[in-house]
């Protein structure tokens, strides 16, 4: 097989991955044209066919741990870890985790949150995938990307399903944490 | 290979993953042991394992979807789906699906909540696997059985990664749904 053939390939599977997005006007609020991931899930062909896609991308990366945020991150990290067979780590909003946790603020359109970690869930020199669902601003992707080497692990990669391209999370994410940044699936915006 | 050997060998790998669960007084209130499932997942090797015994028990069942209620439940629901081929469905709280949803109100200890699903991700005649982390009094799975069978979903089985026994759900669900229960790992109760 070419190489030629091998990225086409590659290139029909995210187009056919990106077909079954639905989007939606107005939602959350006007103005937005949300990208909902969901209608690829219940599609039981793409759903494996994406699986199928990071397995690739990432099966000869020695990756320890996956690492996502709830709850949409954890419908693509999980499937992700089992299949590498590495650790799957959940990130998770204040009063969720039981045991002793680490935690990062970070800012929403309006105040803001915290992510929480289990201390105990990254061993220092642990070779992480952040995998999420949606990069857009990239404001949740640095809070776990400080909790991950916090704990002395360290960053392969950022991966997402789905880029919002002209939101700028790419960049941020290169430039403030010097992070690399994979995605599936890109569109331009809100 | 022997039918006992077969039985000794899954008792072995359940006993496995019961180890990695940790067990947490007092959480979330006084009185109640908590079990912890986030401590299987980050073990890599139970992870994997916790996966593949779920895929055992139902890749000949011929399950057009599996069903899951975040967040725990994305957790062992996505990857069991993305690997039996089966779409995915995410049972949510309020105001987190984007497109037209139908919702059953449930119980809690204090007051009530409810859950959501999108209309269009159960099609009539579709065989169903509900699947969720931890089987206590029945309350949330009660409420999926419902959402599923107002779609027309035809319910195979209800499984869970743990099951409290003392606190009678898998009786709750057999009585009043009629839908059989499959638990990984049971511990007495609270």
């Amino acid at each position: 097989m070419s190489d030629v053939l091998a990225v086409d390939n590659f290139d029909e599977k995210i187009e056919y991955l990106k077909k079954t997005i639905k989007s939606i006007p107005d939602y959350p609020k006007p103005g937005i044209l949300f990208r909902d991931i969901t209608s690829l899930c219940i599609d039981k062909k793409a759903f494996a066919l994406c699986i199928d896609v990071l397995y690739d991308l990432f099966k000869d990366k020695n990756i320890d741990k996956v690492v996502s945020a709830e709850a949409r991150g954890f419908v693509f990290g999980a499937p992700l870890a089992a299949r590498l067979g590495a650790g799957f780590v959940m990130v998770r909003k204040p009063g969720k985790l039981p045991r002793e946790t680490i935690k990062e603020d970070y800012d929403l359109e309006y105040g803001h949150n915290s992510l929480h970690m289990h201390k105990d869930s990254i061993e220092k020199g642990d070779r992480v995938l952040v995998l999420d669902d949606l990069l857009a601003t990239g404001g949740t992707i640095g809070a776990i990307i400080k909790l991950i080497r916090s704990l002395g692990g360290d960053i392969y990669k950022a991966a997402f399903i789905i880029e919002l391209e002209d939101l700028g999370g790419r960049e941020i994410i290169s430039k403030t944490y010097n992070v690399e940044t994979t995605s599936l699936i890109t569109f331009p915006g809100h």
